[in-house]
């Protein structure tokens, strides 16, 4: 439209673009910047300019780090016998406000046929090297429990098998909180499954 | 958090500093940005960076642009007799979608003593001087039909009374494509009160 500054049209296509913000929240956000102040707008063009400049992919875990290796696996306070295999770093943050202690191997992704997602377009095989150490005792498989989550869980599973290394999978069942009545018959039919004695 | 890289922090609060996106959305949008193509990022960053030097406020409907006056107000193409009165820029966006053809007059907000704005916070008195061209015949009071638009119509409409300009009022009533049976009450009252003969 010829009444909207160029500028402002191209900040909504930008948000537009983003995952979950359709057009009017995009216009929504664009003209609270227009009467925020002017340090807000900049703030978050610097840090998005900055994003993939100031990081890296940590070559040991995978996970997006401000250095290679990453300051989780140069932590030495960190139980370095476990290793947790996630999707994505959103998970690393989830596992470590749930006070998880060892460390993590970041999958960027699930293997998915219908996209096109094979084991070779994740960091699966990359984990391999760092199980020869020895120093890992245990793999805790906490992909997300959906079908695809699932199938490349067991995936790994196999792949690690050969190596006599212990691997788990986190449980299933009803999230704290939760209500029996409101559970998908899945979730209660794995939270039966997985039931444990007092 | 140690875990997370600073610039990957900082674009997360940044995010979560605009209107309707929650800390879990803040996240999701970063970590989209980190895995999307660098251009999108950069995109973002320039636009949202430009905003605010590429824009100024047009003096004469106060509608954001990129010149002064603006694009509609030196647009010889429409009605200069109709002044459509709104909030924010964004109606201006929606009235353009519905093929309104006159000019804007925008407040830049409502008048909400609650949130202490009265009409001297807001780009009222500035439609005075427009007014007095002898051009305008008719002022359209497009306020948003809540509380805080009707009493801001109801000031304009007291304002402007003197100078014996024909002022209206947008129609309230059920919406295109409604359904009577979900309508509120006041809604519906309104919708009575506005018949119209056939």
């Amino acid at each position: 439209m010829a009444t909207i500054p160029r500028v402002v049209r191209e900040l909504i296509e930008a948000f537009e673009r983003l995952p979950g913000i359709g057009p009017k929240s995009a216009q929504r956000l664009t003209y609270y910047l227009l009467h925020a102040p002017k340090e807000e707008a900049e703030k978050l063009a610097v840090s998005a300019m900055a994003l993939k400049e100031n990081t890296v992919l940590c070559q040991t875990c995978f996970n997006i780090s401000e250095s290679d290796p990453c300051e989780i696996d140069t932590d030495s306070g960190r139980d370095k016998s476990l290793i947790a295999v996630v999707e994505d770093p959103l998970d690393v943050l989830a596992l470590e406000k749930a006070n998880f202690k060892g460390l993590y191997h970041v999958l960027h992704g699930v293997i998915s046929p219908l996209d096109n997602i094979g084991p070779e377009e994740l960091y699966i095989r990359q984990i391999l090297p760092r199980l020869k150490t020895g120093e890992v005792s245990e793999i805790i498989i906490a992909t997300n429990p959906t079908m695809e989550g699932e199938a490349t869980a067991m995936y790994i599973e196999r792949l690690i098998k050969p190596l006599g290394i212990k691997t788990t999978r986190i449980a299933r069942g009803l999230p704290v909180g939760g209500d029996l009545e409101y559970a998908d018959e899945t979730t209660l039919s794995r939270a039966l499954e997985g039931r444990k004695e007092y």
